[in-house]
């Protein structure tokens, strides 16, 4: 189905007022006063054009949107939010298919055409989160681009069997290998760590490993990344998500570890946790190392907050980072635009002629002025179809 | 004028249903299916009813808020942003009278009651920035409380004549002693504190300091508080601001400063800064400590940020400190309404017979939801008039 449309009247990532010609679902032309000749057309109004947002970091099966409030139960520490969880998957029926849905959905609302998903993987749920994601990729693969992490959330060295369901999830299409603080979770680095590389390897994909672990602990397993990535050649095919240890306030420690991160074309994902030590999105734009960002957990069981909203998530990014310039709060917004895109490999992003037609309309003065007010999204578009208007997405959940 | 009103099918702070009566500005009764005989009557819709929001710490004569997009243009100290805004204000023709009318409507939208401000009082703008706000609290005196803090924004001690301009501000109808960084900004600690305890002494008004100073120098100042409070009897009627240094990483110490608080009843203002270390709020709640919450400046030459939304505000405190269960992200919110009308001193605040009917309207299923989806406020309501619906303010700005 082709979506040619004719969008008037928008200032492509706060440039001056232009028209945009899409013909089969790409940016054909930009260029102000284009002619119509029976094209659909939507006026723009004058407000600022972005690429699609990307949601880099988020877990698309355990989100509890649209089942009603349920008070937070877990205990302080990880442990006991992996073990709750768990638990409320099968109590409260938080049925995955269904869940991913909602949440791809309410991402749509806000303007996001992209998203990264850990899913958990371990022995009681078996490949179960999976499919259910695998099937709202399937459903709404018109609408939004999903990828899917093969993760390990119970641990993968601890959990005997949990490998070996990885990699049937790799076989039948997971996109990325999954890993999870092969310290503190999985007490064995080595093990966890040589396994994932080498499925990686085996099966040509990516990596994706949360590492919550602080300090000096973080750092060892970061290096543990760090030389298997450069022995494996996988420069630029491996994600660090959440990285807190780059927060510790050993500062030198921390930037020698950004400088070998670069070197070895690591990227890092991040929520902007504002009650943990995080990386420095400053840091590590001037040592060439590329950050995305995410929401993480939608109102789950490992938390309340969240909403999909990448607009909002930048102006987070920008107030965990300090950020109070205008080309600094457009850059908490390239990490959740450009940055995500980045990561994921998504072809031919951006706002150039020749690019995928994926676009969010916001009313706004200014970039900065889209994140730091982050309005309901006017139109978003995926591949030239109207998606969503005026924060509302045009697509039922299935 | 009289306001009386029925307010039917409303959760006061997420209780059962029942309807609200308000008579004279107050709330009369509290009960299910209330007899209206003739009064205006809401219906609440089974929202969320809380007590009006307090803003109580934010900067009313500084806002840019309805002046087009600025991009920030001041460097990263502290000096660097007092001295761009000192010229930006002429430059830019900041009015303050205009200025916080237009902030004081926008909290309103979002359902704030009240507002504590620090209005800049320097030898350049001498009192034209208190006589704006003071205009504003007059003009809108019907529908929102507005407190006004004589806050020497370039310093007291290190320039002559700041003092004396405080003390006509006082003695014009200023309602709180400001101070600010005795050492970092007067570099004369001693000099400021003595001063600003003999005015407060002398006026018999409370004190406001902001405290930006970390660490070890912000516990040197925050003793020398302490010291002073109990030598001039004001337990109940200091407001220490920011106060960075009680997130200082030697734990020990800061909680021996909370302790310390605590004897004296000095409350602690927040903004729950996501850059910089912050007073941990459930240890101040353990320690008996009130805390009270607000947005800071709105979109100044000091950031872009903000938008004087509370029920974001309690978000964002929440996610600060880590809150997770419904109880804790219900104290985030605790510290935006109760918290701040204990530092204001607002009579008969709250939701029981007899309190003053300001109330504000949420469609939540919890407590918790209304924090961390913030939604446009159904109903806002002062002294039993309705002020604001749907997100809006009902009140033009003068």
């Amino acid at each position: 189905m082709s979506h040619d449309l004719l969008i008037r009247n928008v200032c492509p990532w706060g440039a001056p007022k232009t028209d945009i010609l899409i013909r089969d679902g790409r940016i054909a032309s930009m260029s102000p006063g284009l002619a119509a000749d029976g094209i659909a057309t939507e006026d723009g109004g004058g407000a600022i054009a972005l690429p699609g947002l990307v949601e880099a970091h988020t877990h698309l099966d355990k989100s509890l949107w649209g089942m009603g409030w349920r008070p937070h139960q877990a205990g302080p520490r990880l442990i006991d939010k992996i073990e709750t969880e768990r638990r409320l998957k099968k109590e409260w029926d938080i049925d995955a298919h269904r869940q991913s849905a909602r949440q791809a959905v309410l991402s749509l609302s806000h303007g996001s055409t992209a998203i990264r998903s850990h899913v958990d993987i371990d022995t009681e749920i078996g490949l179960a989160g999976f499919e259910g994601v695998a099937a709202t990729r399937a459903d709404l693969g018109e609408v939004i681009d999903i990828e899917i992490v093969a993760f390990p959330q119970s641990g993968m060295m601890c959990r005997s069997g949990t490998l070996e369901l990885i990699e049937a999830a790799l076989a039948s299409g997971a996109d990325v290998v999954g890993g999870l603080d092969p310290c503190a979770i999985d007490g064995d680095p080595k093990g966890q760590l040589d396994a994932v590389f080498a499925l990686a390897e085996k099966h040509g994909k990516p990596i994706d490993v949360h590492l919550h672990e602080p300090d000096e602990l973080g750092a060892f397993s970061m290096e543990m990344i760090l030389e298997r990535t450069k022995a494996h050649g996988m420069q630029g095919n491996v994600t660090i998500s959440h990285a807190f240890c780059l927060g510790m306030a050993d500062r030198a420690r921390a930037h020698g570890l950004v400088e070998r991160l670069a070197e070895e074309r690591i990227a890092i994902a991040t929520v902007a946790t504002a009650s943990r030590p995080v990386p420095a999105a400053a840091e590590l734009r001037e040592a060439g190392v590329t950050l995305c960002a995410g929401s993480d957990g939608i109102r789950d069981t490992w938390g309340p907050y969240g909403n999909a909203d990448m607009l909002e998530r930048a102006m987070l990014l920008g107030l965990r980072n300090n950020f109070r310039t205008d080309p600094d709060v457009e850059h908490a917004l390239w990490c959740c635009s450009y940055g995500g895109a980045k990561v994921m490999g998504l072809p031919d992003y951006g706002l150039d002629e020749g690019c995928a037609a994926d676009l969010v309309l916001v009313e706004a003065e200014a970039v900065a002025h889209a994140v730091t007010a982050h309005p309901p999204r006017r139109l978003v578009i995926k591949r030239g179809r109207v998606v969503g208007r005026d924060g509302r997405a045009l697509v039922e959940v299935p």
